[in-house]
C-alpha cells in the first residue's frame, strides 16, 4: 500500500501542496518515517463536513443490515492490508509486533460486534404507545418512538491505541453503526496507521455502495484542524480519547458554539486499586505480580492503568510491596509513545520524588517504572497526589484503618475503574469502601485488573468528570452506539410512512416497549 | 393549608428573617397575594444542597419498589390538598380553575405512571455479558451493568406548567423514580403554589420513611439562587423548562465549572405546522377550527404552541386563512402568567407588525391573538421571523411549490414539534419534507396538533438545539428518568454483593441484555 500523506476526502485525497507539513517519528530508531503528512486546508475541512453533511440524510434511510454489511466490509479489507499495518505501527509506536496483532484482533472484532448488533437492529430501542380515539377526556395520540443518527461525528485518534480507539476504532465504528458519517482528525504520531485505515474504509465505503461523504480522514501538525472541526457548524457531536488538558479544550469549545453539540472525550484516570487484608495475606505475591504487568502492560499507556493503590499498612502489605519493589527495579524504560509523552512522564515522576511527604520506593531506572509511597493522610490533603503520571509509575497509599480506606476513596475525583482484591469475608466488611468507588467510578472491578477492557455489550468505559467529559455514556463496548443518537417520535404517522423498527407488523421481529411492556417481539 | 414564605430545607424550613422578599402577583385582580416570600441565603443553600447530598448514597440503596411508594404517597398527599391549589394557583397564573384540574391530573397520573415505571424496575436497562475463564489468550471477564442514580438534582419549576412541570412535575419526578434527591428552585411567578406542593412532598418524604434531604425547595425573587445551585459542587444535574436566554445562561454557566455538568433546559420553539394541498381542500374549515384551538390554548403560553404555519398559496389556503383570521379576530387579549410575559408579548407582536414584508392578517385586539403572513422566500432569507412570539401569534408563511415548503422546513433550527396536515397521498408526494422535518425534530405530528403532550412510554419532547439544550433526552414522558443516571459495569462481583437487578437469578424478573440476546427474563 502507497502511503501519499494527503488527508483522505470522501472519494478524493487533498492537496500535496497544503499547508505545513510532518513526518512521523521512528520510535524504534529515532529517525522518522516518510512520506511528509500534510495539514489539511480550511478548503479541505469545509470539504469533508460538506460531504459528510450530504451522506447523513442518505445512511440516516439505509438499513442496519446495510450498516452492518460497512462494517464487516471495513474489518474484510483491513485483513487484507494487515501486514502494512503490522509492518508500520510498530514503528510509528513503539509498540512490539505482539501488541499491534491483539490491537488488530480487538479492532476487527469490535467492526463484527456492531455489524452484529446493527443487524438485529433492537439497539434503537423502539416504543410504541397505541392510541385511543375514545378517551375521555381527549383522545389518546398514537406515538412511537425511536433512536435515529445524530448526523456528522467528528473522531479523534487517540495517541494509545492506534487500531482500537482510532481512525476506525470505538467511537468511529458506533458512530457509522449509527448511521452517521465521520469525519477523523487522526493522530499526529502515527499518520501512516490513519492513513492505511483511513483508504481501507474508503474502499469499503465504495465497494458497499455507501455515499461519498460516510467517511474522511484528515492530517494536522497541531491542534488547528481538530478546533475547526469542532466548531464546524455541519458538525453534531465530538468523540475524543486523550488527555484532560486536551479533552477539557474541546468541551469549553464546544459548549461557545452558537448550537452547543455534546462532546465525548474521554481524558484518562488513576484508576484506584485497593487492597483488603484476607487477600493480601492469601495471594500478596501473584497480586504483586500481577498487579505490575497490569502497571507495565503498553508500557504504562494504558488509561486503565493503576496509578494508585491503597491498602492497609501492616506485615501483608509489606511482602506486596516488595514484592513490586522488586519487579519494578527489573522494569527498565520502555519505548513510550511519543517523544512529548517521554519528557511528560520524566516531568511527572521527577515531580513525585521531590514531592514533600512521598518517598521513592524502587524504580526501574532511566525513566522505567516507578513505585512511590505516601501515608494517607497526606494524599486525601493534596489534590496534587490524585493526578494521573502517564506511564508506569504508581503510588502506594498507607492506610491506618478500613474508614481511611473509604478517606481516600472518598477524596478522589471521578474514574474510569476502581478496583478491589478482597475474599468475600473483606467485600461484606468493607461494603462502605464499595459503596464509595461505585459512585465515583465506571466500573467497579472485583479481584482483577483494570487494564485489558473487554469489548462486549456491558461493558461501561466511562466514569464521572473528570475521567470523562460527561459520564452517562461509553466509549468502549457496544452502548456506545448510544452516543451518537436522538430519539424522536411519531404521533399518528400512517403506518407505511413509519421506519421498519416501529411498523406495526415488527417486520424486523426487534425486541420493542409496546404500551409499557417491556421485551415485546410479536406486535 | 397555611402558607409561611419560607424555603422548605429537608424537614426544616428557611428563616422569616432572611433576604429579599416578594409576593405573588395576584393575576385575576392586579392585586398581590401574602405571604410574603424570603429568598433563600446562601447558608440555606448550603443546607439544602448539604442534606440531598447525604440522602444521594441512602436513596441509590432503596429499591425501586421503595421509590414507587414514595411516588404514589406523593400523588395520595397532593389530592388530599387539591383544594388548596385549586384555589391559589388560578390567582398565581391567572389560568382558569378547569386547566388547573387538567394539570393537576396530568400532574397526579405522571406520578403514578414513574411509580409503575419505577416498581417494574426493567427501566434500568441491565446488561449481563457471563465470563469464560478459559477463553484463550486471556480470560473473559463476567461484565454486567445497569444505570445508577446520579446525585443531588436541581429542577427548576417552569412559569407555564404550575404543577405538572414545576415542584414535582416532571423532570423531579424522573430524578426521584430513578434515586435521586432534588432541590427545586420555585419560580417566583407561583410561590404559594410551590410551597402547597413543596409541603405535599415534604410529607410524603417523611411519611416514606425516605431521608430528609430528599427533596428541598427553595425561593428566589432573582436568578441568584439559581444560579449558585448550578454552580455548586454537590450538584450533579440540572433541569429546566423556560425560555432561551434561561436555559443558555445554565449551560453556559455549567460549562464553566470546574467540573461540567449536565444541564437539561427545553427552551421552547416555534413548532412549525405544515398544510398540505389535499388536506386543505378536503378539511380546510375544520383544521382552522382545531388550528385555532391550539394557537390560542393556555393563551399560547405552551412550550408546544404552533407559530408558524406553511403551505402553499393556493385557493383551498385562502379559505383555512379566512377561517382562522375570523376567530382570531375574535380572540381579545387573555390573562398571561406574568407582567413580564405580557410585555414581552407586546414587544414581540409589535416587531411583526413593523417587520418589513409580514402583513398584519387579523389580530384580536389589544394584545390577544395575532396572525401574520409573509412570503417563503422572505422567512427562509431572514431568521428573524424563526423566533419564538411567546403566546398566541402565529405567521403564516405562503410557499409557491412542494420544493419551497421543503426549503422553509430545511431554514429552520432545531423544534420540539413539527406537524404535518395531509392524505396518505400528500405525505407520500412529500417524503422529502417529512425527512426535513424529522430531521430537526423531537416529535413528528402528522394530522395533528402540537399542544397537549402525551405523557407516555414513547414520548420524546426534546429536540435540537435551541428547543433543548442537548436533543438527546426528553423533558416528558417515563424516558426522561435516563437523564438522571449513568451506568455503572461491575467486573467479577461476587452475586451478593450485586444490585438485585444483575444477580444471576434475576430476582426481580426484570428484562435483561443478557450475553448480548435482548429481552431475556429468565436467567
Amino acid at each position: 500500500m502507497e502511503l501519499e500523506g494527503t488527508s483522505i476526502i470522501g472519494n478524493g485525497r487533498g492537496r500535496r501542496d497544503g499547508g505545513e507539513s510532518f513526518r512521523a517519528a521512528n520510535r524504534m530508531n529515532g529517525g522518522d518515517l516518510p512520506p511528509d503528512y500534510v495539514t489539511a486546508s480550511a478548503g479541505e475541512i469545509a470539504d469533508a463536513v460538506r460531504l459528510a453533511g450530504e451522506a447523513a440524510p442518505e445512511m440516516a434511510r439505509l438499513s442496519g443490515r446495510r450498516r452492518g454489511e460497512l462494517l464487516r466490509a471495513i474489518a474484510d479489507v483491513l485483513e487484507k492490508n494487515k501486514a502494512a499495518l503490522v509492518d508500520r505501527t510498530p514503528k510509528e509506536t513503539g509498540y512490539p509486533e505482539m501488541r499491534i496483532h491483539m490491537e488488530f484482533a480487538r479492532t476487527v472484532g469490535q467492526l463484527r460486534l456492531f455489524a452484529e448488533v446493527a443487524e438485529e437492529g433492537s439497539w434503537v430501542h423502539a416504543r410504541i404507545d397505541h392510541g385511543d380515539p375514545e378517551r375521555k377526556p381527549l383522545p389518546k395520540p398514537d406515538v412511537r418512538s425511536m433512536l435515529r443518527p445524530l448526523g456528522p461525528v467528528v473522531v479523534f485518534g487517540a495517541s494509545n491505541f492506534p487500531l482500537a480507539i482510532s481512525a476506525v476504532g470505538n467511537d468511529t465504528v458506533a458512530a457509522l453503526a449509527a448511521g452517521n458519517p465521520v469525519v477523523v482528525k487522526a493522530h499526529p504520531a502515527h499518520p501512516g496507521t490513519g492513513e492505511i485505515i483511513g483508504l481501507c474504509v474508503a474502499e469499503a465505503v465504495r465497494s458497499c455502495g455507501f455515499p461519498e461523504g460516510t467517511f474522511s480522514l484528515l492530517f494536522d501538525a497541531g491542534i488547528e484542524v481538530g478546533q475547526a472541526l469542532a466548531l464546524h457548524p455541519g458538525i453534531r457531536a465530538v468523540g475524543f480519547t486523550g488527555s484532560l488538558g486536551g479533552g477539557r479544550a474541546l468541551m469549553d469549545l464546544a459548549a461557545t458554539r452558537p448550537d452547543p453539540i455534546p462532546v465525548f472525550a474521554e481524558m484518562g484516570s488513576v484508576n484506584p486499586m485497593f487492597l483488603l487484608p484476607r487477600a493480601l495475606r492469601e495471594r500478596g505475591a501473584e497480586l504483586a505480580r500481577a498487579f505490575h504487568g497490569s502497571l507495565t502492560a503498553g508500557t504504562g499507556q494504558m488509561c486503565t492503568n493503576p496509578g494508585i493503590v491503597a491498602a492497609g499498612d501492616d506485615p501483608a502489605l509489606g511482602a506486596f510491596r516488595d514484592a513490586v519493589a522488586a519487579l519494578v527495579r527489573g522494569t527498565p524504560a520502555g519505548v513510550m509513545l511519543t517523544e512529548g509523552i517521554r519528557a511528560s512522564y520524566e516531568r511527572g515522576t521527577g515531580r513525585m520524588r521531590a514531592w514533600e511527604g512521598v518517598e521513592e520506593v524502587a524504580s526501574g531506572g532511566d525513566g522505567g517504572a516507578f513505585l512511590f509511597e505516601t501515608r494517607a493522610e497526606r494524599f486525601v490533603e493534596d489534590a496534587g497526589l490524585h493526578e494521573e503520571v502517564f506511564g508506569p509509575s504508581t503510588l502506594l497509599v498507607l492506610c491506618g484503618s478500613a474508614e481511611e480506606l473509604i478517606r481516600v476513596a472518598e477524596s478522589m475525583e471521578g474514574q474510569l475503574t476502581a478496583s478491589i482484591h478482597g475474599t468475600e469475608e473483606d467485600l461484606l466488611e468493607n461494603r462502605g469502601l464499595v459503596e464509595a468507588l461505585e459512585r465515583r467510578a465506571g466500573r467497579l472491578i472485583i479481584n482483577g485488573f483494570p487494564t485489558g477492557v473487554e469489548v462486549c455489550h456491558a461493558m461501561v468505559h466511562g466514569g464521572p468528570y473528570p475521567a470523562t467529559s460527561d459520564g452517562r455514556s461509553t466509549s468502549i463496548g457496544t452502548l456506545s452506539i448510544e452516543r451518537f443518537v436522538r430519539r424522536v417520535a411519531f404521533q399518528d404517522m400512517p403506518d407505511g410512512l413509519l421506519p421498519p423498527e416501529l411498523q406495526e407488523a415488527n417486520p424486523l421481529g426487534i425486541v420493542r416497549i409496546v404500551d409499557g411492556k417491556w421485551g415485546v417481539r410479536n406486535g
